[in-house]
């Protein structure tokens, strides 16, 4: 089936949403921590997290002006800290239960049932279920004018995760966790890992 | 294990390397066909597909400027055309050897073994082994200053996919299609579905 432009832009606006943000593939289901000025936390699932570099170890995550994530973007330029949670695949409901739009006074961890885990000298809090646990420091806004979206680019200060996970080169097992992965807006997976491969040299197959 | 960025700074190059890669998680594999103004096909793995938004159409990417992966960036600037292809698990040997560095003037399709598709009136190489192939136009080239990485921004000009894939509400199944994800350099997998949830609302779970 081909289908164009034309017919895309004509879709129905829910269709539309589902169809696009679900052909986007695959991607880490990620619990954003954060905390408002008033010293409210706030806690939010993202799907847009994205490897920028490993020196200095940079991700990025994209923000919607209009989305439920606003309230973390606010959190973040406020406070130039957030945190980043893999949750395992048992805790999917109360992941997608974050996506709802709370008011900016409520605790999404109270709401969903997760509990708030802080470290000295860093102010937004972690997901205490989590396997993997990222203390991030904003280090730039970037807009996109296409959409009105931003790109929020961000450090790593520290981070917490089992030892078990990291092999000898470095790799981290994260399968081995069973962590929650994404897929559009609503759809939830695990892996089932295939192969690793040598690092590609060019020559024939 | 707690991890603090002074120690990630201080890692071996190549253990650090794979360490914040695997470490962003699980991401849809990518395969980029592109074709440089000399008119030689060029065919690249890429794992930083971004949704940025459905209304228009807008698919981002991550190019490093020193990775394998500039090739795909001087094409895409000098046509303003580039394909997005998901191939199938068994392909993820030949999906793989296109993050080798070949020369410019080599076309990676015929390297690893995967065949050229082209539609009428579009530039750019689809990979006709591919279950989803998306032709895709340059919108925007956004610069992230901090550590020289580029963002593509582009929209869906048209698509190509089995129309069993789709949904009535519009959500591409593409665990169906068990089309490869890929964590950090060189970690290939499919998914299991968990399921999939209702819009979130506020209330307590």
């Amino acid at each position: 089936m081909r289908i164009e432009k034309y017919e895309i832009e004509n879709f129905e606006k829910i269709y539309r949403t589902s169809f696009i943000n679900s052909l986007a593939g695959f991607r880490q289901a990620v619990l954003v921590g954060t905390k408002s000025s008033r010293g409210v936390a706030n806690l939010a699932i993202f799907n847009s997290l994205i490897h920028l570099g490993a020196h200095p170890a940079l991700f990025g995550l994209i923000s919607r002006p209009d989305s439920v994530a606003r309230h973390t973007l606010e959190n973040i330029l406020e406070t130039n800290e957030y945190t980043l949670n893999y949750v395992r695949k048992n805790y999917y409901e109360k992941a997608h239960q974050t996506s709802a739009r709370y008011d900016k006074d409520i605790n999404e961890f109270d709401e969903v049932g997760l509990n708030e885990q802080y470290t000295i000298g860093f102010g937004a809090p972690f997901v205490a279920e989590a396997v993997v646990k990222v203390a991030m420091k904003l280090e730039d806004k970037i807009s996109i004018p296409l959409n009105d979206t931003i790109l929020i680019v961000g450090s790593i200060v520290h981070l917490e995760l089992d030892s078990s996970l990291v092999g000898l080169d470095g790799y981290v097992d994260l399968s081995a966790a069973e962590v929650l992965i994404s897929q559009g807006l609503d759809a939830y997976f695990t892996v089932n890992p295939i192969g690793r491969l040598p690092y590609a040299k060019p020559y024939l197959l």
